[in-house]
């Protein structure tokens, strides 16, 4: 199917990739002043800052394209779910890594995916700590400040460095089945990173820093929205942690670099 | 015990910094490389880094003081556990993070720490990647590139982030009796990173990103070294998982901000 789009797909990504550097100077200043407030400040200021880059990303494309549909985390837990259409949507999670930001620890994002046709086609992910930025187009390769980004050539899984994240559920049942899995999966990769956002952890498989990564249970279609389209164009593979087809709706998600999937696959079901 | 030292400690680590940065030269240059290499081609850019590292930080230091003790990891490799004495004794972990040198992960540094009397006094960790430079000198204080640090000062395990590594070890008992603390631990702290660099993780709490830190089996002493200076020095606690007084040759540490230690033992002994 053909959807008559107004703009260019290099105009979606320049004006997402404008709206990501405003949204991330305003999470590079609050980010070195999380350790001068009170906690009742410091929540304060993680929802502010969260509210303002949303706002601002928001603004900004609204004005562009006025006729796109827009999902973003905040205005989900504000208004409820927003159902994912065939039209136009950006997809934004304006700062992806929240306890990171709260604690100070480098690892924090803007993450703006475009769906068009429910197919993630346009993906910034911009990390203003570090000064990382992600960029892809469908179809048109992957680039991490500017400079063409490929997945590792690794074919072997005890060779692979692998991400989590211990989420944010502390439920006996899942904890269990969270450590037990990571137990399992220890016995056959290198080693395991978890570092606390799942856009970059997409991202590190995309620029050959890690080969696997799985979440179960994350926030939303913002998380994988962006990070989908630029690991696929960096030549990794984003799949559901069963190796079904990956649904951006369904708050789960595997990943690997072009090599390891079936691999992968096979460790996840025998670490259940 | 009063030991008659040549040099002052501010010389010490003035000689220590310009070693630490020089070596991280090396170390950032190869960073970029190891994904243009082959594997075999790889371990020896690896082994290389390493030796070369080692070598320039050595010969910087003894040309500096050569009455003084050496001890390295990769001089220890070649030749055998050198016993640590009360005699000045320069610790130095020139590659710390080698799994992430491997993969591009950004958390890699150079560690060098000096002990007197088997006591922690001069401390430089430098990561090369992201620039950062911790230094302290016992007695004088903790600074991340030269502005001053503070560990955190949250007092609940609740709120607070934890740091660990899966290690190297590879057979069941290790890894059950490591994904079973992780378990019992998760019930009780905020969440989990795992960056790869036990020197980073000490860092990491000296400047507040991380209130919590263990690990069991680790390579040597200059792996804590340097970091157990910087880290007391920024208020924060380095002592044995057991909660007894750190040995810095045991190869298990664990370390807090200054109010979370004896929450934190507690949490350690329930998760045995």
């Amino acid at each position: 199917m053909v959807y008559r789009i107004s703009g260019s797909v290099e105009d979606f990504l320049a004006h997402a990739v404008e709206a990501a550097r405003k949204a991330g100077e305003i999470i590079r200043r609050s980010f070195y002043e999380t350790k001068l407030v009170e906690h009742k400040g410091l929540v304060d200021l993680v929802t502010e800052t969260d509210k303002a880059c949303e706002e601002l990303i928001f603004s900004s494309l609204k004005q562009q394209y006025p006729d796109h549909k827009f999902i973003g985390e905040e205005t989900t837990a504000a208004c409820g779910v927003t159902e994912l259409t065939d039209e136009p949507t950006w997809i934004v999670d304006p700062l992806d890594g929240t306890t990171n930001f709260v604690h100070g620890f480098p690892f924090v994002c803007v993450s703006i995916g475009l769906t068009i046709g429910r197919i993630p086609t346009v993906g910034v992910v911009y990390n203003p700590i570090m000064d990382e930025l992600f960029t892809a187009i469908h179809g048109k390769g992957a680039f991490l400040n500017g400079k063409s980004i490929k997945a590792s050539s690794q074919t072997e899984l005890v060779k692979s460095l692998l991400a989590t994240e211990a989420g944010t559920k502390r439920d006996k049942a899942t904890l269990d089945a969270s450590t037990n899995r990571i137990n399992s999966l220890l016995f056959k990769v290198r080693s395991l990173r978890m570092s606390g956002s799942c856009a970059l952890n997409l991202c590190g498989i995309a620029c050959g820093r890690l080969e696997l990564f799985y979440e179960v249970g994350f926030g939303g279609p913002w998380d994988v929205a962006a990070g989908a389209v630029i690991l696929t164009e960096a030549g990794g593979l984003v799949f559901d942690p069963t190796g079904k087809e990956f649904d951006i709706t369904a708050q789960r998600v595997a990943a690997s670099n072009g090599f390891l999937k079936d691999a992968f696959v096979d460790a996840l079901k025998q670490s259940e």
